[in-house]
């Protein structure tokens, strides 16, 4: 796809240039909205507001959704009021919820002068909702139907009024005061008799969300039941609005970065992509965590100072510190992905916490003793018959493989259980992911090698 | 929801217990087959049939269908040939697939001995598609509609064939040899008048892919384009299927945890939920990665052994292995993760190569400088003055600080270059995230410091 816009650019570029624009108006037709957005983001910016005006409106509304913040608020900056209204008014709630959010505020103001009274007022109902929240990420524009309609005249009243809601494949059956009671979807409207009565043919076991409910639950309900949209609704049952399948997919690769970022020590600050963040904001979303990382990485340097003497007496250990310390963090790191990764989905809870542990404890005894013996056939065969390596004795591979084991056990232990009670503390599981983990795992290896080398070679 | 499911559960299994059939019938019929299937899986197995046979016609198939295959499996065992022709009759295509697919082969045949010659014949169309490809996910039911239709001739079409079909939300226009020329939503069909020509009010800038397409772009299409379902078409543009986007976010969430699991040195083997999974089925996911890591670690270890007598002779720069070895891999981590979750998103491809390199080039210099600076004032002020460790001189610091700046530098372009270069060659990326990057850049930062010492503290 990216290969097709960009040799598109060239030529609508052109075309242009050469002030073709009834060619260029005839090629962006054919063209899908999110494409010709991507092609605003490339232009120069004095050239956007008029490719703008070339779009035909309809589609004008919709190719602004897609474009990046910048674009928008170029594009803004040359609309005259007219044009402004024009958009706003194409806009669906929610989209114009998300731009709202994004501007400045002097461009807000602006905007929401020209967005008509009944907009004005819904988009600040929405914008009212924490961010993140099922409510932050509704859009108030569904088809409402009422329990005693025949389907022929939900069809009718679809027809009238559908032209303006985000969807109408699901519609939502609410009593006068607004309580939901029933969902009923067009396929079922279309495939029934035309005199059959809504409550009749309307699901009545509703699932939906609250509108404080997080965005995360929201992606794992779309998740679970497929559904196209979801219901909102407010502490009284009252319906509010609907989240759709496109903005739950969003939110779904929305926190699947967030996750992976927090496990490699980003702070996740933004969901622009790779090549429109700069270089500033990258490194002030990684640097906090190198630093905090590298303050705690100096402890194990205190450790391995601690053990100087019992270095000294026996260099050979010092050789064996990176592995131990790798093969720590790993198996800590698989162990806390995964569970973070299951909690994300809702695969596992607090309360399974013992049942965790107790698999994860087998799991890593497996691991720690199918490493243990391959590396002490290793040190036996290859370090000591092929290097002719004196210095690596019989009690030195026992150190290094007993440590072996105990280091994975613990690690393992410690990277299931750190994000499970950082979930349980309503922190995000995620931050407890590889580089916290190794960091607490090394520290540990460490002390765990020292003190059995104490032990068995008496240092 | 889990929380429902708990409680629900008892009551279900006293009710069965008691043999209270109308009423678990009605209990039944309220709730959702995703969170019926989820009572079954907890079910004793000798109870299963008994609660399958309790269930609705009409939801005893979506049921089936959201159970795990072991269930499945039993449930298939006790049906008669004539309750699995039942149940079989009631599946959309794409789901025969994914069940016969899990099956092993006697089941395997017994169900498509049940499946009529029709859906027999477009499963094994299905079935030829190589896994992961768009064809393997496509379903073969959807509404096909001609260009001369009037959108009233439309509408009755659907009306009259439309339960049969996954989703009636979008229908395709096809020339007599299939040939897809154009997509029309239910909602223009339903907003237009009555005698309106489908050619006129399609789109007919169909996006489209093809069957052999990997089902990650297809995932990337949906989450760009907002679609509710995307054509699947052959080498010819014949329409073949449609992929739905609920199957498109089951590839996003699968391909989510997979890179993840990868990013983590996991072999992602399953796409079961974690507490699905046996112990040794995640052992053997994990000791693959962490064997080849511990043995790449033991080349770490013999740089080590090849600097021993520069460690012998200041014994303090030890200390500092295990944080420069950390930071060079945290910081590594940083760039490979967010490659690859660009490069799985779509937003970065090999030819911005450069481009990228450049970007880490200069963030990792500004870490580098702030994390060097921030060790400096660390190691003179805390480690000099506070504890008075004399072994740290100012050269010691300066050999670590440089260290930090090289070893940030190198890990960043090594991060970001390797998982780029394997996309490239056709390897999957996300293999080259945090534990392979560690792995190399710990050698890497060890030679550099081993070699900066050498030269600055003359060893």
């Amino acid at each position: 796809m990216e290969r097709n816009t960009v040799s598109l650019f060239d030529t609508i570029q052109t075309l242009l240039d050469n002030k073709r624009y009834s060619t260029l108006r005839d090629i962006l037709n054919t063209m899908n909205p999110v494409d010709i957005a991507a092609v605003f983001e490339d232009l120069q910016s004095e050239k956007t507001a008029l490719l703008f005006r070339l779009l035909p409106k309809e589609i004008a509304a919709e190719t602004f959704v897609e474009m990046d913040e910048d674009t928008q608020q170029l594009l803004i900056h040359g609309f005259s009021d007219t044009e402004l209204k024009e958009v706003i008014d194409e806009l669906y709630v929610d989209d114009a919820v998300d731009l709202i959010e994004e501007m400045p505020a002097n461009v807000v103001k602006r905007i929401l002068r020209q967005a008509d009274p009944q907009t004005r007022k819904e988009i600040n109902e929405i914008l009212k909702y924490p961010e993140d929240s099922a409510g932050s990420i509704m859009t108030t524009e569904c088809v409402i139907l009422r329990p005693k309609m025949t389907a022929e005249e939900a069809i009718k009243r679809i027809r009238r009024t559908g032209i303006d809601k985000e969807t109408i494949y699901t519609c939502y059956v609410t009593e006068n005061d607004l309580t939901l009671i029933g969902i009923v979807t067009i396929k079922t409207l279309l495939l029934c008799d035309d005199d059959e009565v809504i409550e009749n043919i309307m699901e009545p076991n509703v699932i939906s969300v609250n509108t404080l409910d997080d965005q995360e639950l929201v992606a794992q309900m779309f998740n679970k039941y497929n559904f196209l949209a979801l219901p909102v609704v407010d502490k009284e049952g009252r319906l509010v609005g609907i989240v759709t399948v496109d903005d739950a997919i969003d939110v779904m690769e929305e926190e699947a970065t967030e996750d992976i970022q927090k496990m490699a020590a980003i702070t996740p600050t933004t969901d622009k992509p790779y090549d429109r963040i700069g270089v500033f904001e990258t490194y002030l979303a990684r640097i906090p965590w190198l630093l905090i990382l590298m303050i705690s990485a100096t402890f194990t340097g205190m450790i391995i100072t601690g053990f100087e003497s019992a270095l000294a007496g026996s260099l050979v250990l010092s050789a064996f510190i990176p592995m131990l310390m790798d093969t720590g963090g790993n198996s800590g790191s698989q162990a806390s992905v995964t569970v973070i990764r299951a909690l994300s989905l809702g695969e596992i809870e607090f309360k399974d916490i013992f049942k965790v542990i107790f698999k994860e404890a087998r799991v890593s005894l497996l691991c720690g003793v199918t490493l243990a013996a391959a590396n002490f056939a290793k040190i036996m065969l290859f370090d000591r018959l092929v290097l002719h390596n004196d210095n690596i004795t019989l009690p030195v591979a026992l150190v290094v493989c007993l440590t072996m084991v105990v280091t994975i056990f613990i690690a393992k232990l410690v990277g299931c259980t750190l994000p499970m009670i950082a979930n349980k503390l309503g922190f995000d599981p995620a931050v407890m992911a590889s580089p916290f983990i190794t960091t607490i795992v090394d520290a540990i290896s460490l002390v765990v090698y020292f003190e059995i080398a104490t032990m068995l070679l008496g240092l």
